[in-house]
């Protein structure tokens, strides 16, 4: 990332920033924004120079309008990470994104940066080398909240000019531990480096945009977001003879190696607590 | 419609049957099905032989499992028909479709039929000719959840097998009354039509299909469905001098003379009654 | 046509009138102005009703500003109607249409419908069914001033608004009288017919549409033009017979079988009077 | 088909015209040549007026080199009809048709119209719209030999100038029997047009295009052989209630329905007789 | 660019040589021809060994046929180099253009390398990667006049076997100075290797060609011109943090910034001198 | 190529191991088998550790179902290398092949891995990037059934699960010794690297990929190939100097020249010897 003397932003909004990712960008995004607001369910430690902390739930319309008073950009990484029960999937997912939205809104936000994911489109085969362009095939109702969000805010930039950028993040790790994540990982700092160039693109629209590092087994065609100047630096290739003697040989028919989304594409969804 | 001896299908639901379209299919699909289950808020009129009625609210998660019991295919016209604030929209077309599919799984229906809109692609310009497999692009947060029950459809599918025709309907009127339905128009026997099709094509998998009439002006390539058969009988174009005589000349640089969702794509959106 | 009652246009500027496409216009588009200004080179006869007759070159401009004033829509058929040296391509069809959209813009003209022709695209081998979007390839000096005044027009719609629907006209003449034509043939009613879509829809922006009757031998997919609802109601195919036995066999390695823009694409160009 | 006054061509040979396809083209096919060279392994019946009957196996090369001295286009139908032993298959269809195209080259053949089938491509889904250059996916050996017949056609065209159209076949029978066939059916009358049309074409180079009746259902994009001008006047539909009354409801899972190939895509190959 | 031994052309021509980039190429490409010719309006200096010094416009017909004997290769860099008067550009862009192919086909010149320009698709959005078959959209009538030459240019090739190669220029200077050319620029190293290509692949026929450095923003997709082997080895990533730190943070709804011909899509035509 | 400890395989299979790329392999793959099969018409020298040899003809079907018993991956190169006689071609690649996949499918063979090549699509030209999804263009018979074999593995993999990854080899070579080679050299180090790759992916189903080397020249486009995470190491560049300094300046318009199949492309066929 280029070095930044002057903050280009006044206020940077991050959402999930006790999570991991939300922790790489507090440090690597420091210097893009006067004030880095962070927000999450749970705490999020000794406040830090230029940092403003809000603990509340996406659900919750008012804390939403209320934190975002004052922010011009939006990394927008909160909401339940994995696969869940609807109802979770719904509060958190779909009624907390509509909240940042409307809220951007109402509050003036320029532009957003999305964290969706592979899941969103997990039952393409890993064998489809697939483009932004593609329709959304969600591998669970977790991925369906993806394609959600990814709708909502194309209708937010065609109906209200919000901008966004939406990262489709296949594994954002330490490092790949199984055979897919060798065409899916993303490093900490290569996501790092795409939601800068996400800040800084001088006009972005609406796009979509797939997040994995320079590895050589690769899904996906990132030609439409060329503009953006994503290119990664890491790969999991340097992990390959690792992940070779660590996992077994995999069966090509199981649904879990076939599709992109692995094992999300496998698993059947979460009994519904209702349900009797 | 071919004539029909013997009925297809054991019990085929209707939601939303109280509504205009409902009231097409309930008369169009009587031989298709054994019994024809029809579904509404409000109530249905006199039950007809083969008739069995529900009044249910599809938010009412035990109502639909309860109703949904013996079903083999669905029609699923139910929920808010336009525009709304965001928790209506929420709670008939986003929890309300989730339902219906859930239960489709766990009672084993093996087709749905749902009746998208023009409003899931409502902001592509009337100029450009698009077919199934372009990105979504809603015009309304009513649009922004006929694209959540498309991928969620999608996944049903690709997960668990339950099969669905989409189909993006235009405008189904008794007549064209404006410009924009030169294009968009689907007329009731051609509706009807599209149904019985979607009804009997041997296998769909996930398909989406554009429901307009066989009118000159048209928006949509409905190539990729040319395998379920739709013929649309009607033409918008019997109307045109009556429509040119009753409207204006259009400006054609207003959004809702632009976009293939006309009014929808111009209008703001409902005023969130929450917010002050 | 449909019946019209009122003019919807004020003033239509039909240049190239005395031409025979003109003649059949001016014929065809009467109820659609209430003045029909009628501009050639040469005398148009005797000036009917609501007609106004202006007889200039089009490379001159004062003459075609003057002209322009008050004109709402525009036909442009004026120019070189088929190959010639570069000095009368240029001066005719370049220089001249530079005038119209230059004019057009000048003084608020709000559409444009230009006469391009098949041979902006005539080397495309006639097996190839190419739509609006392929690239450009004349085949003649004639055919390269029509890809100038087709992106021409994009630049004034693109910066300017200034809307244009160019037609890529076929072989527009009383009947086919060639193998070729069974393809690109357009009958005078169908011509008249896709100048009132172009004329009467509500929003065009910058379109191409290929000009041909329905033929069943064809060599365009006119897809992306659907929205202007040109459908043809002539077709080649009465007149197969007739010209199956009034011409040979044709050889299908001559290039002016092969290509869609038939001798055009045989013959090599005018001979420059200035070289020697 | 149009009224023909003069046979246009020489010497047409048919092979296979023993059979049903053959037949038909033996009499519509009469009026287009001189002399009409008809092919079989069997006899072939009195010999009409200008016909010239041939008996004899296309994996023998010396006889199909004597039988095509004289022959300026060639309908190729000849082969085993569907699938068969590896053996059966490579003598009939891959030997006997190198056999047609090499002595078409040394005998100055014009042009070769092969009758190639759905089966070249039975492994799409029938959800799926294809056009004529998706990658080949036979559904049997039979349908292999189809895909290198097409290939070498194409080969044929690009080194040594020999025009081939190759017509993949639906369902070529006197009316259609189960709902595959509602999309895949071509009447006799439809097919012979489609040779006509394949005949007559000024210049065809190397096409595919795909054979089946103005079916509302369809499987098939014929757009880039819009040149030949097919445009068939039959169509399965009006014995679309017939088909529904005598064909039980379909599995949609079942390969033999979602297959474009239908019961051939899902039977497995024969048992070669060498192998124990 | 590899090491040359003996000059494989015997006169290449360079248009436009007394300019920024004919400096860089009248360097870079002496090794390759025995004669190089440079022409342009303007005196060249002293005349080096090899080189061969013409002082034409090439609106002067006569003079550009003179120039052009004996030469084999063309390297078209000459006319107005930026937005000007109609005139001006008619006379140096499209009749000067005309006058190097015309004199090309006389003289037997094998191949032409012409300066097209990014203002030939300014149009396009900087989110849109394109690649070299989109539609032209210019953004001036200097990019009008871009998209003459590369349809004449295709025209000659069609017709008379000229080959071309049409460069698509981005930004060529000694370095990027704004956050537009982080994507667009080319640097004269970069030139320099894609013209050693151009003049050096075996074959060209007539292709298109973005030229920009190996900047990690990127509005164009090369792919279709792969064969040329050009591989950038600038990147104008080393200028990222300058250009960042002396230039305002852009506007992502002005049209400099949201279109890819930057100011030349934002401003109005130059003032026809000619108009009152 | 990653270190590997422990044989992922238990025997692999190579057919033609006598040959250049045959012997490449022999030492590459030692480490990803418990057994490698090697297999000739030609004896193999000495056996080596975990070798096991097998001299025949894959047109003896016995020999070829023998020889497959415990096989589970197999690396095909057997067969006539370039273009020959109809019965050549017929016996070695044709029905050869037959019995690889049949003896596969029989003996639970779980991937095949065969060297298709660039002359199954030799008749695109130079200038056309090409895909692994355009269809076929064989240059000669060697051609044809190459792409014969392309289907078959389609098939087998359709109806019976064998996986097959097809490679279509440019130019595998010491080095690369002429212009056309600058594009389609593969070096020995790349091709085991990519037969590494396809051994190791953990699902391929049925793909096509194209080899060659991360020349700066280059026909083909991957990007459908992605997911095996190909990435060449070598480069014709270095040797472009030398190729230039020993190479004539082609004639762009010589068949050898503009075609991707180089000489293929060019020669006729051979003579069949039972011809006269």
């Amino acid at each position: 990332m280029p070095e930044i003397q002057t903050p280009p932003f006044k206020n940077i909004l991050i959402t999930g920033a006790a999570g991991a990712l939300g922790t790489v960008l507090r440090e690597s995004l420091r210097p893009y924004a006067e004030t880095l607001t962070l927000s999450d369910r749970s705490a999020l430690g000794e406040t830090r120079e230029n940092e403003r902390h809000v603990v509340c739930d996406l659900a919750d319309r008012d804390a939403v309008f209320e934190m975002m008073k004052g922010v011009d950009m939006v990394i927008h990484l909160g909401g339940a990470p994995r696969e869940n029960t609807f109802q979770v999937i719904l509060d958190s997912n779909i009624v907390g994104s509509y909240h940042i939205y409307e809220a951007a809104r109402q509050c003036g936000v320029k532009r957003v940066i999305y964290a969706s994911s592979v899941h969103a489109i997990g039952f393409y085969e890993c064998t489809q080398t697939i483009d932004a362009n593609v329709p959304q095939r969600p591998d669970s109702l977790y991925g369906v909240s993806k394609t959600f969000v990814e709708n909502l805010s194309r209708y937010y930039f065609d109906k209200f000019g919000i901008e966004s950028v939406c990262v489709r993040i296949g594994s954002c790790f330490p490092k790949p531990v199984d055979r897919r994540m060798l065409a899916t990982w993303l490093s900490y700092d290569d996501f790092s480096h795409l939601c800068e160039r996400a800040l800084m693109a001088p006009s972005v629209g609406h796009m979509v945009v797939y997040g994995n590092s320079a590895n050589s087994a690769n899904f996906w065609d990132n030609t439409q977001a060329a503009y953006l100047g994503f290119r990664p630096q890491d790969s999991a290739d340097a992990y390959r003879a690792e992940v070779y003697a660590n996992t077994p040989t995999p069966d090509p028919r199981h649904p879990a190696v076939r599709f992109q989304g692995g094992s999300f594409a496998a698993d059947g969804h979460f009994e519904d607590p209702k349900t009797n």
